[in-house]
């Protein structure tokens, strides 16, 4: 209960460090019966591994999924599928150096005040590295809701540092190293992105996810409430700083007629809510943003201390993204499959007997 | 398990409809030989409470709450305190007219959709009266990591509509009925509130908390982190769409030399990233904001659908905030109160023998 | 998370001392739908209630259960169902000679090395009055059961002290102040109780609980085993020193050849195994059996200590059950009914879609 | 949440197959600092494994267990430790003629009502292979408890079929394949073995565990009493049919005046009640007992169905334990090591400040 599993039914358990032997999870409460190889997680790992383009951190890592359990004959069995990633690139010599200081913004500090010590190879546990297990275990998710409720869930960049991105296409996204919606705006992200590698810089981002075909009544309606899990789930990502449902922040500044999503016997008339209401699922499309800090590991010297307390100039070397929003794409999506799976089950747990005789109108009138 | 517990270790248990007999919950976990009687939870209450002034909803509750058991002569016994509120100002009959038909923006059409009917009374079990249930037992977690670690936590409303409201003066806050710290703009509020309420309309806020005297090392490094517990907690409040750490949203546009807390012996140098770290508390300020949507129920009328899914006009009337977001000072502080006395004892369940070598630092640089 | 709350989604949050103002507890996750009112949950109440016959304890509770939340016209709304029963006899007189002593084999001398001190009144938290809030709990899970699934669940006292009572019939259980099922033996059961009442001692006793109709499949095959689950539950009552599913501890000197249940296309050909395998309910009666030690408050004096250390002789006086088994047997089938709820809403979350195409066979063969 | 969790704050998640790729576990919650290495916990696997004598199953495993994380530089790190277990002797072609039936009173039964499918190879998630990721991770609760609190969990068989075996002398236990502790009565253990194979049939047991050094406060007074919690997790292994604290069973044919612990200033003057009080440790030792069911796999033929609800008669053949209560002392100490670490770390995270001013009284009076 060291806050290593995630879900309440469907339970994902999260081990390994960055430069360990491995890194794994162990996902307990999958149906039965879901047909299920590595060749359905493989993809999305491919989609977060490092390594694929100049424009993210150049560490090598196959990211290579074995699946030891829990599958029987090419179908999942009811019992826990345990994940297995072997850590291949392990140059941990990098680290040496800075093993007696604690690197600004991250969380050497905090952990060596928590635990007493740390394991300074590649940020151990801290690494994002941990995130490629949560992209496996999604697999599962993603591909049980498709199957079964024809959920899809896609993330683009909607935002490099200075540069909002807007969603125009999402047959794009797969298509350029950063994720984006609108292919025109490409170049002046890779210009942007140079720019910071020569500088010595790193940007922050921010990445949207849409879940469409979800099904109404998904949710709880207190603590559990569908955005309060994805909040948890999504602010649980590394370098995440804030969560938006719908249009989130801007909330704040709008008035109730502009915000209110109106509803008629054609669907509703707006999504200012982002597909939740009482913390219960509309039926309407899901739609969640998070905010990526700048990446803190950067060239440019910076202030920090060393285990003694003593001040020292911190200048972070290594294979570092410029900007770890770009990655957090899948990794996003990931959060929001394990939540909504794990809302699909708890929602049948209880209400598997409910008929509702009110229609269900569609999310958005045409 | 359908998310009306709140805490791993310092357990919260809410039930109650806002037009039912009661609301109340159980804290279970507190620990013993805390001195506890009704009187240190009424006064978040009355700065909660309905029908205060006549910029908030006009509902008059006494909001009494009354402690049932756990506690023995004046102290904490270790064993499950449960706090009972009564209902007094019942007024159904106001509600009647709108049984058959979906408020737009409620959570009614998502309840029925969930559970097949739902308690149309006041919104029941989906109104933001349940919140007073959390504010009590936040009561207790203030208390107790106010006398153990000094912990402060104190809110304010940083944003009404349109008008940003600064951090001026901590004292001002309880001395206005909107928790504007910036005593200067009061009349501004007024007027602001007037006006929607003469155009039936509403408007969204943005609430701020600090909590000071954190120690460092609590939270969890992976899923539960500090922050993303924090997310899931704020995100469960009543009409609230976004979640900020720190600099929140705004570091999707930053830069990493901009953005990173650089640390010295003296203490650190900013605190973008709002205390946490690798979701570990620093040690310093922790900073949170949410943003709360307009109230969704105005005089306005608005476009909806009945139980038949035919088309209806909806007029919301009753006695409703202008803007629910002034009153979410205290229920945003108990969330943060509730996140907080929870990991506290997560932290010490597991690390109660760590001996850290390493030098606290300030959590600010003077 | 101090222990209160009971079950993974079917969940009963407890609360309440012997002698302070009210017990209660809070259900959270009864599916929706489900009629209830006070009237299904008092039967159960009267049955275990103190007071009922010269045979047991003379305290005179009314135990009357209101319901204050969770249900609207009548029916199950899907959220938290809070239940109260307020203490009328709360004569806290008769404890206030023994509260600076611990009563041998009481749990007062524990709590205090435990918790630092103890609410000495009617034994507090640790007095078996708790239970009563189990058995308003389970009221509701046992009406769902027999509804949905037509499980039925029924108890008996299968020994007091040395006497042990077959199962004869059924409907005599009710008409006798000892559950006894053997109505020949009640004579004896008397004369018993009366003797140990006139000798200051007290006797333990044995219950057992049939559970029929459960479907095969509940249940969870490693830690969660439907045994495990009913193991945990009915150790949790107060007093309970030894649990059995089937043949039980007896299964330790029997042969395979003998224990093993055989299954033919007519049904299985016996029961040993009290009607789970591996885990999992097989769909033939679920067995369970209880040893409850005998009543530790006795009126013949005995060697103890007081909160100085020093050595006291302590005589136990007040309204005192000879054989706490007796009522106990109410509460088993509480508990059992509370596990069978939990795990029928944990199968369905995890395999409603599974279609076995392995016929069912009944429960016995003619 | 499929029940492949144990523990609350010191978690085991298990995962696999007795006949897959590999099985292991996630031990999450584990206190920085502790020394610990696969050296730590080889012993009690060694004790546990198959086929080390030829009254246990011929089956060769070596069992060798492999640490993937959570210890650095020879440390626990506070982070999940993942403990691998790779199976080599997967000789899955003996199980493939009982692919197409359900062998009496095994779980294959049950599995495909439940999950509409199984895993035949060797019982799959339902052999008692899976104990041994328990026995590993319970090595790491049993160094800790033992380093810190000098807590010492020690099993022995305590009968055997017929037989009964006194507790004579601790240290013979590790000295025959039988873990009893009389060693004059070895000799008649083989016999009794040997006649059981050349029968083709098998028997039952009785393994007792007792735990030495545990504090005083331990455990929760309700629901999740420590002997509530031991019953759940020793219920939970493969095969028990009963478990007992102290006198267990025996107790319903006692009275009051004989079960009663008496207590004075130079200790307990008894241990009836086996070292727990109203749910919490008193301080002397913890006995538990646990009755195995005789092995069902067994030679001799039984009637049973096949997976169209065909009658067949079935003999097992195969490597199986005429008694798998033999190397059930392992498990039971290892179950019972996972409650105490919890239940440890459970109550220093409510309790850690509590000062009981009431003295500690040795665990038996001499």
């Amino acid at each position: 209960m060291s806050g290593n599993t995630f879900g309440r039914l469907f339970c994902v358990t999260s081990f390994g460090e960055s430069h360990g032997a491995a890194i794994g999870c162990v996902v307990d409460g999958c149906p039965p019966g879901l047909e299920l190889s590595e060749a359905d997680l493989q993809p999305d790992l491919d989609r977060r591994k490092p390594g694929k383009s100049k424009y993210v951190t150049q560490r090598k890592e196959a990211d290579l999924v074995r699946i030891l359990s829990g599958v029987y004959q090419g179908r999942t069995t009811g019992t826990p599928i345990a994940l297995l990633i072997e850590n291949t690139d392990q140059r941990s010599y990098d680290y040496d150096k800075i093993k007696q200081t604690f690197r600004p913004n991250h969380a050497d500090y905090a952990y060596v005040q928590k635990y007493g010590a740390r394991d300074p190879r590649g940020g151990g546990r801290s690494s994002a590295r941990e995130t490629a297990v949560r992209v496996a275990a999604a697999g599962i998710a993603k591909k049980w809701l498709r199957e079964k409720f024809g959920v899809q869930i896609r993330g683009y960049v909607a935002q490099i540092g200075p540069l909002e991105l807007a969603l125009q296409d999402w047959d794009a996204v797969e298509l350029n190293p950063f994720f984006c919606a609108d292919p025109a705006r490409v170049p002046e992200l890779e210009t942007l992105i140079d720019t910071l590698r020569s500088e010595g810089d790193s940007v922050g981002a921010r990445v949207s996810v849409v879940a469409s075909g979800v099904l109404p009544g998904w949710g709880e309606p207190v603590f559990d409430r569908l955005d309060a899990d994805l909040a948890h789930a999504l602010m649980g990502i590394n370098a995440v700083k804030g969560v938006e449902i719908g249009d989130g922040m801007r909330a704040a500044g709008m008035r109730g007629t502009e915000h209110r999503d109106q509803m008629s016997p054609q669907g509703f008339l707006s999504n200012h809510s982002g597909g939740v209401s009482g913390g219960i699922s509309t039926g309407q499309d899901l739609l969640c943003s998070i905010a990526i800090k700048p990446t803190s590991s950067i060239t440019t010297p910076g202030q920090s201390i060393d285990e003694s307390g003593a001040a020292v100039e911190m200048r972070t070397t290594g294979r570092h993204d410029p900007c770890v929003g770009i990655r957090a794409v899948p990794i996003a999506e990931a959060m929001v499959a394990l939540v909504l799976m794990d809302h699909a089950l708890r929602h049948r747990a209880q209400n598997a007997d409910v008929v509702s005789l009110v229609p269900r109108i569609p999310s958005q009138a045409p």
